[in-house]
């Protein structure tokens, strides 16, 4: 048996996937399990992924004339049950909020106390409480679109959990806007999620596809919910955001009226989309390896890591100060508007303090040592290359190139994950073929084994229910387009017109 | 009686201070009451302010070391029953989740299922649970400091609300810190109060008061509440920070232990800090007059507004047309390291137009019409003067010197309020005079009548509780230094050592 290189991470992801996951997030210090059930704790080094996600995103949002603003946490029960279908969506799994203060127990603890009137639920969206300030704000066309946004933190009582991709809490945001016409909600929807995959592709480096929700995954309350589906590198299905056009079934369950041109009053058109914590969990399971996280340069916690190397006390000065020297001319470059962040680690902890810094991630390590002083040098490692593959390349031409260095990475990010999603994304017309390769058993075709199958689909429910049954494998969406894509249920044999995305998903 | 002009808000300050409050909220279109009990919608315009406020305090943060994190909303009645002091300080005003899903009831309509074994608290402040995180990342004397801060909403269930500045739920940051000394922890919570009130005098144009807590008014289960103290246009006090040592209090009863240096085992030193939604409360209340709000330029949600006027259809698009053109000027403008916000007008709504932004309180407005572009001018009015002046500047100067006027309305709200502060504070030693300051029937001396009185007291409770409970005038701070200010106790008459600012409260 050949000898197995020594990986930053155990298990690998071919040993264990579920566990390296779980591994990566702990050895990356992004995040980790909270005390309290299905919540989790985002450390700074994860917290700053999040940060930068919002700052990009609040600006395109932005872009397209959409404002913030802040609803509250909680919704009165009596205004989840106002949408029959959103009610049904969520009411299994909420945080349900009884009571307003503790007293003494008898027993001696504390126990809930000041019963509330009427139970409020912890927002699981917010559809209906924001679809009541509409109704307030609205009265006439003049009034419209509305364009709102709010970023916060939402709750669903998760069963099974998983950090960053399905938590009990998790922070998003959440866009809710309102129309004077069908057409200009629809469209909106669609914006918005051209908003998405175009942040998704260009600063998560996550080739995405766009499509719509079959009826059996729409959004609680939706006419038509729009997304963007990812493949993890299981060859899993991660949708990473969603766009929902509601039609007038929340303008009339909340009373969003208005008056048109005409002065007849008309319900309003709503959509809303969302993206969330999630994003941070798919941005991991895309670019990540065996020796840990890999992050896309654009939306990097830091971009580059300064490594001073003295092995006697008096280089230390000299080895210090010119490594401050490169520090301070990197933070005054400017990459994608914003100035380049770099870490300087002193510490003498030995070969651990590079491998920490390949586990989080880091874009580029910087090694200075006496010898890199000498001539003029900086020995410079890229994370999406090897760990061991470093070259020494002169100061100046490294502070030069080091925003176009990053740029490549970042395309070879991207590269990367798109030709791994197209290497595993196959059109199967053959149902035998179909079962074959979403089965555990079918070694037979080892690389092209169960990732995205683009298969015929005759629209019934029952067919989609079939496969959901057999194999745990779903519609991930149904493509754009109007044309007609001839061709056989992959489920029932019938005559389909539509081919659409399967895969097994998070 | 001589004829009252117009104003843009009614009642005004003197009519009813507390009504006049609710109206300019709702004119300046910043935010509303929600149907939740107590829970306040911040609209577009009132939140641009908070975006403003996290932006430019989250740099100074960070400037100081700090990272944001992001730690659970619930909290489990056992972390929060860990700490005695502080969970009787919340227990009385917490939300309590009691259930995690909803089912049909007996009667028809959804009820709360799914009891939790353990009722969560939704947080009214993270000590206890970020003491945790703490408890495990900290091990060596290596591992401190630990800075962190978070951005997030915190419920606490008050009985009286006011939108701002009182309310169930708000946003707000809080600031954790862990220190391996007590000198660490002490000049930590010394330094974000600074932070504080650097932020808030220089951004918010408030003037603060900055000292200590008595011991009657400390954060539960803090050793030490370092607080900043603005006073309003009605004389009262409005605390608009703060800034808590907590000794090893919660080190203790969260387990946070570090080796030292000498690898003996010891308790950290803990700090936390926070300022919130608040804020904007007080700097409406500090600026605003009887036209609407006047919003300091730095904080401003839109610096200014132009509004084309034409008569004539033939003159539009010669107005428009000059009016982009300023419009795209200013945008390239950099005020204080952001982009100009320019809003353009050009609804046909008569006067109504420039009255709504002298209620938003938008610190430049500026008309143009056909006479202003033959002439190369603008018609230029500031929020800080009298809603009827208004001069004609030459386009070219008004747009060179734009920032220039915006740093001078910034500072002319300042003095102003500095002003206003200072003549209604006063050093009083005679306990009839302080008695009468704080009495409404006093109307010797209205001018000054019920701002802050800076006056000796004993330093024993039983002389605050007693002020407290004659007057409702409380000890807002107890002002920094240790010289000894030698003097009779206002209440008790018995030696004093120490002046202390006394007020009337929010």
């Amino acid at each position: 048996m050949a000898k197995q290189r020594q990986t930053g991470v155990k298990p690998t992801r071919e040993e264990d996937y579920a566990e390296w996951y779980q591994q990566i997030i702990k050895v990356s210090d992004m995040a980790e399990r909270s005390p309290v059930r299905g919540c989790m704790v985002i450390k700074p080094w994860g917290f700053a992924l999040w940060e930068n996600i919002t700052r990009i995103l609040d600006g395109m949002f932005k872009d397209t004339g959409v404002k913030n603003a802040y609803f509250p946490l909680f919704i009165p029960l009596s205004f989840l049950e106002k949408e029959a279908e959103h009610v049904e969506g969520f009411a299994k799994e909420c945080a349900v909020v009884t009571h307003h203060r503790l007293e003494q127990g008898a027993e001696g603890g504390l126990v809930p106390a000041g019963k509330l009137n009427e139970p409020l639920v912890v927002r699981p969206t917010s559809e209906t409480i924001i679809g009541d300030s509409f109704s307030k704000w609205i009265s006439s066309y003049r009034d419209l679109p509305i364009l709102i946004n709010q970023w916060a933190n939402v709750v669903r009582w998760e069963m099974r959990t998983r950090v960053f991709l399905r938590t009990s809490e998790f922070l998003w945001q959440e866009g809710h806007t309102a129309h004077a016409t069908k057409k200009d909600a629809v469209d909106r929807t669609v914006q918005m999620l051209d908003v998405y995959a175009k942040f998704v592709e260009e600063n998560l480096a996550i080739p995405v596809y766009k499509g719509r929700k079959s009826a059996a995954e729409r959004f609680p309350g939706a006419l038509d919910t729009l997304c963007i589906e990812a493949m993890m590198q299981d060859k899993k299905a991660l949708q990473v955001g969603t766009s929902h056009f509601l039609g007038q079934n929340f303008a009339k369950s909340s009373g969003i009226k208005f008056q048109n041109e005409r002065e007849v009053e008309e319900f309003a058109w709503t959509t809303s989309w969302g993206v969330s914590t999630r994003l941070i969990g798919g941005l991991i399971m895309t670019h990540s390896d065996d020796d840990g996280v890999i992050l896309p340069p654009k939306i990097a916690s830091s971009h580059v890591v300064l490594l001073p190397i003295f092995r006697k006390g008096e280089d230390r000065d000299r080895v210090m100060a010119y490594t401050n020297e490169v520090a301070a001319a990197l933070r005054e470059k400017v990459y994608h508007g914003v100035k380049l962040v770099v870490e300087v680690d002193d510490r003498d902890i030995g070969g651990a303090r590079g491998w920490e810094w390949i586990k989080k991630g880091i874009p580029l390590r910087v090694e200075i040592g006496p010898r890199d002083i000498e001539s003029n040098s900086v020995f410079v490692a890229r994370r999406d290359q090897s760990v061991k593959e470093k070259a020494s390349i002169k100061k100046i031409k490294f502070i030069g190139e080091i925003t176009k260095v990053l740029d490549d990475i970042q395309d070879n990010l991207f590269a990367k994950a798109l030709d791994f999603r197209d290497k595993n994304t196959i059109e199967i017309d053959e149902t035998e073929e179909f079962y074959k390769f979403f089965t555990a058993e079918n070694q037979e075709k080892p690389e092209i084994h169960g990732g995205f199958s683009i298969s015929s689909w005759c629209g019934r429910d029952e067919c989609e229910a079939k496969i959901k049954d057999d194999l745990a494998v779903t519609i991930r969406c149904i493509p754009f387009g109007d044309e007609i894509q001839e061709g056989k249920c992959i489920c029932c044999g019938q005559e389909s017109r539509k081919k659409v995305v399967f895969a097994k998903s998070y």
